[in-house]
């Protein structure tokens, strides 16, 4: 039994309110427990520089946490200048993710940019804000479908994420910070909605893992994420059959 | 008549939410119509070099915000690497006018960091910023002074903060962002719950104003920001008759 | 009597010497007392981006202290890497009070650029270098007239500022750096010749201030700023005539 | 068969040479093909602020790729004045890497720093640096153990990391530059010589894979490890046999 | 003849004005023609960290420009975030140019800092601060040892500095700028007053020179210095006397 | 007798090994003694905004360290933001020199940019590198002058640069680091092939030195560069004849 009462397959209670912005072209507020997220989809008609001319459209993502998100206030990147290693290697992948099930082609020269601002953190907050701005990320695009001309509708699949961890030799699914902290084998795992990889993100740290552990905590993401593809069906509605059509 | 159908004299709709944070030791999510403000009050056992070893307290504040809070989207200011000396202008003025209602002795001491985080803007975000941040503030203070020794409660009065302006030759109270664009003349005032000014911060950048406009606007202003502390009073219950004790 | 023995309204000696510098379009070195600020205007015929198109020009400034301006040295701004905030607060006053006398349509696609640059500082360094910059912009303004065709002369009034504050209880004109420090509230005010306010920013960190001791700062500031006013028409000449003409 | 004719589970030709820096306490230049890096390990009696007193050492790394390592010439880092995102991520991954295989309570109160520096990059230079920076660590910790006294020498096993990927459906070991940039599947595999996983970093950005294509991968890659290690016996001669001792 | 109707082996005219700003220790306004430099000495009562406890004092330099001490306008170094290459070779050159001739030791663990601020600028500004320097230098060690003790006056002999360079083949002293941009080689010479080198830095960016043109520069380079040498003791006047006592 | 045993006037040997790097133009590992330099030549069809328009092309330098090249290590200029005075000295230093030796018309609308790394340091780091510059230069301008039309070969002489200074009152040649921390004079020589100066930096720090001593180093330096000069032909063999052709 884990501290918050949970099976280790269990994720924590997932609630997603979208339209929380007025001016976003698509927004959400999703929470994974105490893990609170604020992801909105931002649209503009031009791609940056690297991607002129190609008849293409890109998508991308920047990621921050609020100071008082976590136990201890954390000085502001803004303050600081930099953006940390953390921060860039996060938005990194939320955006590298996203790409994954757009078709660029039929998106057209345009850029979206989801951001992924955390009101409260208590642990999973990459994958929160995967999950979330999946939604936010469909929202816009079928904004945008109402009024521009597009070949088909982009987005190719649904996309979610869960972490996953061994924690006293035993794989759980979706942790807390707590229990974040505690894991030997930490792994964070983006997947499709017709289950396949998209991102395998496995560090053990303080311990090296086995490829039977490593299958494990494997299986018991697929499962999260089949969940959390579920609920972001019901948070878009009508817009959930467009996608991958 | 204004564009959202108010009296000249008349503040927008306030939604005061306490708590909303689940770490910090004061929080609320304040709302003066559409402009919506995350402000969390966070306390450290230690105050910045220049204040060591003089037996006071501190009393800063953080401004930020989130990109899409406005109708396009703007860069985050820890991508440029530095804040805006909007940004700085602002959170500045929030850290000063809180410290003026703040017997820093009586804190002990201690440093109060107040981030206000603006949600959404739609005018006003300075305002609303220090109407929240007092309520953030005076939890966090009621917190501590539940166990540390305080010769007496350290905050002296209420503080709130409303914005007035000159719109086609009409003084107008708390004004949205489309009027605040239109305006001629535009002040933001900080007052006492008794009634005395804390800040008068008026700029005819259009156009000069005269005495009388000025003696107009400071009146309207008085009429918004008994009302912001009355609201503030609500908000706070018990720990309202704490204040000024 | 004040510790310069002046009284609570008179201004300290206030010498202006145009002509400092043999390149800038206006230039003037500006002493208000033991405060000495170096103003030039630099003229260029482009203007910012976000004013490009609109047949515009544009007016701002820059603000600076040489390391030693004070009484113990202060670390360069540009080994810091940026500006304070303190910095951008006054380049940001003194740019918009400038703005608001003149007729930027008039003036045409060019920007002047004022640099305050304080060598020596003992209080109200941005009230002289407003008073002083309006000097080294009439200067710039009346040299481009000579050449270039503009429909009528750009600056529609005077401008002149001066600080005021209230120390011991007594509304008192003009302060230095010995009796800012002092000051419960300290207000800085900007008007024009013909007697309008273009900025008010009236602080009380201290101690709140009531309508009464506000209405006797300004009264007090409008005397100072009429007597600034009639130094800038003696140092401008026959320029001062073409002033709102 | 690939384009340098290799077979696809093998690896390019690798070579070790130990003690290219005259300073370093360890120092390899390593080559994978064309790929070419200076792993230096440098030691402090000394350990970082969040490290200090808990009797423990440090193990961080940091990459850099010098200007012309690419075809064509990448911008300094140090003249843009801040590490790119992907920098970030690459040194964060290889000082994580290490501290895998380090008893820091056996290392005691110091720090090693491993500096990466790709003189030429062919692809799988991230892969080749935690390779040869192993090297590098190992030399660097048997040199400090010949003075300083340990419990036990710190090294607990084994490392190396390989690149894999999918090219035209096919699995391949070890890709070099032109195979990396065809790759619709992407992974780097850091393991322990005895043959557990310490990061498996596995992406899809141009189309998902499936759980098949990842077992293929793990098992490719875990081959090319092996190689690996061997190769690093060689090179650590003697040395070699104090690690896990 | 020069433009300026000089010959060859003549300076500008060189003005001197000390005691200029009433914060500082030490301070000049020297004027080499139309180069007009404002050095002010500062004195701290403490070293950097990498000089503390050797029982020496430090003497360090600054250098800027005002925005407008050019015929057209520079961006502030401080706007730009960082000092540019020139600037820290010329303030590099002037801090160590003035150790020369400074005995650290009898100075004792105090910090000066010379700030050489170029109001305008024509030609020579490095070797303007290095001779102004050494006058606000001497000032502020003659003021420091009226109150400490000091084994011995720390000031071990004068120092000045000029440029000379080629122009259309003949050999000139104390270039402006106009013949600085016109010069084929350009030399800064830094002298002692007993007549040896500090500094030479000699430049044929444009075309190499031969050693007799290089002997012909030096000794008209120290021709020009002993003119300056003169001027620094009757600026100095009972000071003077004091120097290499 | 020096403590490796050269003579006073004696080289440190001198080992050139051209086509380092498969991508670069240009490319040299230069070796003085322990003192191990890679320089790259990287060429690119445009030149900086400055240049635009001219029909001229442009030749710039850029000068690192690895961290561990030297006896401790050193933190990366990347990790501070920014470079380092030194380095910008440095770098200034060697474009300038490389620059004095091609005609710029010659070469035509594009820009070389030499990056010269330091391996391992033990002193004369910067003559090293203008030394082994040269070499890739000219490696690099003969591979774009069998594609593109020239109207004659750019590079006009050779230039080579090595260190002097006086240690115990000897003049030394080529200082290694040990007898460069030991030198009171210290100076840098940059020469033509045809034996004219380029550059001449002496500084003396410790103690001034006299027009003898000059003289004696200048000789040293001559001897010096002609033996530099003469291993460039022999590592450049055909392409050598081709210079000042």
């Amino acid at each position: 039994m884990r501290t918050d009462g949970r099976q280790t397959n269990q994720l924590r209670p997932v609630t997603i309110t979208t339209g929380v912005n007025k001016y976003a072209e698509g927004s959400v507020l999703i929470e994974f427990g105490e893990t609170k997220v604020i992801c909105t989809a931002s649209v503009e008609e031009r791609v940056p520089p690297f991607m002129k001319g190609q008849g293409k459209g890109w998508v991308t993502a920047e990621y921050s946490m609020l100071p008082r998100a976590t136990h201890s206030r954390n000085q502001r990147e803004a303050n600081k200048g930099k953006l940390s290693g953390r921060t860039m290697e996060i938005q990194r992948l939320i955006g590298r993710a996203l790409r994954s099930i757009v078709d660029l082609q039929a998106l057209g020269e345009r850029t979206i940019t989801l951001d992924c601002d955390v009101i409260q953190a208590d642990g999973g907050t990459r994958t929160t804000s995967i999950t979330g701005s999946f939604i936010a990320l469909a929202l816009a695009v079928h904004k945008i479908s109402q009024t521009a001309k597009m070949p088909k509708f982009p987005i190719t699949d649904f996309l979610a994420s869960v972490s996953v961890g061994v924690i006293q030799d035993k794989p759980m699914l979706d942790l807390n910070y707590e229990e974040d902290s505690k894991a030997k084998v930490d792994m964070n795992v983006v997947m499709t909605g017709s289950g396949k990889f998209v991102e395998v993100q496995g560090t053990g740290e303080e311990e090296p893992f086995s490829r039977e552990e490593l299958n494990e905590l494997l299986a018991l993401a697929e499962t999260g994420i089949l969940e959390l593809v579920a609920k972001q069906k019901e948070a878009l509605g009508d817009i959930a059959g467009r996608i991958g059509g």
